[in-house]
């Protein structure tokens, strides 16, 4: 029985990107950059650049780090619609992959497949999937709302998985379906597949890694955290000055912060301006009791912040453990 | 590779609870009453009738139903606080467990396990885990938001289920961990077996079986809904005048009806008088534009209305098959 541990996964997803381990480093915003994704990529992955907010400077610095490995880079798409030039500079870079989320991909998407580079995209909904394998997607990602940072949180991925895979299945599409949202362990991986999916895209178990652009007060906090503790919210887009479009939510650890002013709207559009200096400051003085930090539900099975090669083999080993050991007459 | 598909899954549940599978019907308040409770216990699993709004002459129909099958018994706690001898009429018809949820269990552990009767507790988070194993509940679920009918849902099953399963396992508590939210089929069992989990609790899918308390208009209408289509709503609760606790909301399919309620609570409050009386109406005429349809997300992947016994054997099959179909180098 010890010999299946010792064998690689082999899915869709791995054969599509000639991947070692079908795992992909979800392209957190401000927080994958390219030390994160070169660390996942050599562990077996695939690393993923986070733009999110950034810029070109900041793209190119992320690429410079990423040291020329074989990484992809994820986009904000409303954002993208507003800088396209972005889309040009990545794929210069010779990015692996190109993941869109948060909005229509069709605009991108020739763009993207003329240049004979895959297109991921992050669904978190039934006809969000339909479009995306409209305009052509090569790898959908699953997007349940118990994920950290932005989602539009009509699912989980317990339920989204399964559907989205019978979708694909049923329009005869070849299209492999990765989950995203809540794997925070070999057990959340392991499930992934079992639901039907060709892997996992990961962004809480990474953002708690040491290569990950994360202040060290930031990860001690989340790693004391119960999943508990997190809650989605605008508060922080509104005191950021993002204009993010109506449904979407960022999952947050529920700071002194997010506790008051969640849901009162109204008195926080009239301190706006007031709480963004506040807010501005506490970045700076890496005070997390009102700086945010954004994570999933899955931050309550996080316990140490690790490293990302080996955060890679320890999903794998513990997949396969969980696999093993539930098979029926094995316990 | 065909013999694995033969043998039964053997847990800390079946074993606990004498089972041949590690399958719980939820106590589907209404829903769940003796037919579907023997059935699903015939099948090999634990059935449960759910007593919900009942009253005692509704407890007494539906045991008779079940017809002298070994039947657990589930209780909206916070009722059964206003009319508490309907625990003592449950345990004097023999139920075979109790299902506490939505509530202290505290008040009514000691009575329960007492008699000898294993006590079950549904949690939605961290700390109601706590508790629940504090006052000595023999099972506990973990329920996700994504599940049909009333749920606290701060969390996704997704991740509760590891997190409670550490838990318990930290605590050196030694107590069988169900996952309930989003199970509705093989490939769902089969992932909280390898979150950890002992067994799933499943609702939805057992409401879509002919022997439950459901109008075959409702079973048609939900059939075709995608899991995009439902809604965590409390417009049918003040509907219908049940005051459930803050933090409750119910999962439901999204009518015309709450549509056009869900947000308009101050709208909503003013015409409660007419829409109880339009509501009940409706119940009556089976109009479900108006009548409501609970169930969870994972309706999206139920596409037919099946029998209790199959449905159960089908969950065993489809998860052995789908652990198999996932280990490394199986693909
Ligand atoms: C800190 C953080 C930043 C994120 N930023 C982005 C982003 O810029 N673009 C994106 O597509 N997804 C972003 N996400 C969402 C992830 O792509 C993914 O859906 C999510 O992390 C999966 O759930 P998990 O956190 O439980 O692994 C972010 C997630 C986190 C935690
Ligand atoms: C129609 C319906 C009624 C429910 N009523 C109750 C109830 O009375 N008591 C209870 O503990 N849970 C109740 N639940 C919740 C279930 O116990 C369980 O958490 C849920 O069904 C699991 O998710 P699933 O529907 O995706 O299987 C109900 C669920 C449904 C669908």
């Amino acid at each position: 029985m010890s010999e299946p541990f010792t064998r690689p996964f082999r899915t869709a997803l791995t054969d599509r990107l000639a991947l070692r381990h079908p795992i992909v480093l979800a392209p957190m915003g401000g927080v994958a950059g390219g030390a994160l994704a070169a660390a996942v990529s050599a562990g077996g992955g695939l690393g993923q650049i986070g733009i999110g907010y950034g810029d070109h400077a900041w793209l190119t610095r992320e690429f410079d780090r990423a040291g020329g490995a074989r990484v992809g880079c994820g986009f904000i798409t409303w954002m993208l619609a507003e800088r396209p030039q972005l889309l040009d500079a990545a794929l210069e870079r010779g990015a692996a992959a190109i993941t869109l989320a948060f909005g229509d991909p069709g605009p991108f998407a020739a763009r993207i497949r003329g240049a004979g580079v895959p297109l991921i995209c992050q669904v978190a909904g039934v006809e969000e999937a339909r479009r995306a394998l409209e305009v052509g997607a090569d790898v959908l990602v699953a997007q349940g709302g118990e994920g950290g940072g932005h989602a539009a949180r009509h699912r989980s991925t317990m339920t989204l998985v399964p559907e989205l895979v019978d979708l694909v299945a049923g329009l005869g599409a070849d299209v492999p379906v990765l989950a995203a949202g809540g794997i925070g362990d070999g057990r959340g991986l392991a499930a992934a597949l079992v639901l039907g999916a060709d892997g996992a895209l990961v962004g809480t178990r990474f953002w708690a890694c040491a290569e990950a652009l994360v202040a060290p007060g930031a990860h001690r906090r989340a790693t004391r955290a119960v999943g508990d503790d997190t809650i989605a919210t605008t508060v922080y887009d509104q005191v950021r000055g993002y204009t993010w479009p109506d449904g979407y939510t960022s999952r947050v650890l529920r700071t002194p912060f997010v506790a008051h002013w969640h849901g009162r709207d109204r008195e926080l559009t009239g301190a706006l301006d007031e709480l963004a200096v506040q807010y501005r400051g506490a970045v700076e003085n890496e005070d997390y009791d009102v700086a945010q930090i954004a994570v999933g539900e899955a931050i309550g099975i996080v316990r140490d912040v690790g490293s990302a090669a080996d955060v890679v083999a320890d999903l794998v080993r513990e997949a396969s453990a969980a696999l093993e050991a539930s098979r029926p007459g094995a316990r």
